[in-house]
């Protein structure tokens, strides 16, 4: 599992020994029951418990502004931060033609048969900002402009509340190139 | 001095007591040196050996667009990232009503004076992203929009090479709002 190391894991182990047996059967329960209840959202590809996920399900999110994402997490930090109330769209992933992954392989023709049925007017593409993740903003850029759709992309420069002294060299050339009237 | 802790200090001691008395004597003398040889740039406020600083004295610098940032080490930071080919002008600081720092204490009067005299076209605010660095890109672009100049920010966002799922609320939700089209 991430971030347990082999003490962790023993630890776990010994933790698991020591809880009451009916302790540990909720346990084993739980990691069963969460296979069985949770699978994706039918039109976002969100995890769920219905076929519909909360936010695709909720009357008050705006269904004109779809924002893309790689994975689900992804969706978790943008709830966090509470600007956005639109819907979403995972993609699973992204193109990445070095491990074989390709447009076929993420959800792309779902995005494209969304965008054409609902009617979206925005399409913000909120993928990773490292090479696999602009190369499938670029492609997905490409692919939507055909469908007259406004394409833009979330903004990369300095993090909030950082100096200029610590930002490393690629972002604060983004940075400047990126700048905007005030 | 910055970063060093007691036991670093202890250690520098005992380091330059073994030292032979050439060598310390030579560290002694560059710290005097340094003191006397370096002041500010006449025209930009940066460190320089000279009245001018190398870049407000390098002819392929262009001159109609002047970066303002906080510190003389931000200048060496974002000419790391090599994108930028304009002029410099450090404030000295950033905005601080609580600390008693106000207009008067920075080197706004002399940005403007530049602008004035120089013809700048642009004017790019590069001040730090906390809230002091914030209120001085506000107040200068309040300042320089009255002499008809292009006033811009750095972009702030996601840093570049970063993923969605580690960034902080804030950040993410700059930007979402800071969003631009591709």
């Amino acid at each position: 599992m991430p971030g347990v190391g082999p003490k962790s894991a023993e630890r776990m182990a010994f933790h698991i020994l020591r809880l009451p047996h009916s302790e540990a059967k909720a346990l084993a329960y739980s990691i069963l029951k969460v296979k069985e209840s949770i699978k994706f959202c039918k039109v976002c590809g969100n995890l769920s418990e219905e076929d519909l996920c909360g936010i695709c399900d909720n009357p008050q999110r705006d269904k004109h502004i779809i924002c893309v994402v790689e994975q689900p997490t992804d969706i978790i930090s943008i709830e966090k931060s509470g600007v956005f109330r639109g819907l979403y769209h995972v993609l699973g992933g992204s193109l990445s033609p070095l491990d074989g992954v390709g447009p076929e392989n993420l959800r792309v023709k779902e995005l494209l048969a969304r965008v054409r049925t609902r009617k979206a007017e925005e399409v913000i593409v909120a993928t990773d900002s490292d090479s696999e993740g602009e190369t499938t903003a670029l492609y997905l850029a490409r692919l939507l402009k055909k469908e007259k759709i406004k394409v833009t992309r979330i903004a990369y420069g300095l993090p909030m509340g950082s100096n200029l002294e610590y930002a490393d060299q690629p972002t604060l050339a983004k940075a400047l190139k990126g700048r905007t009237p005030i």
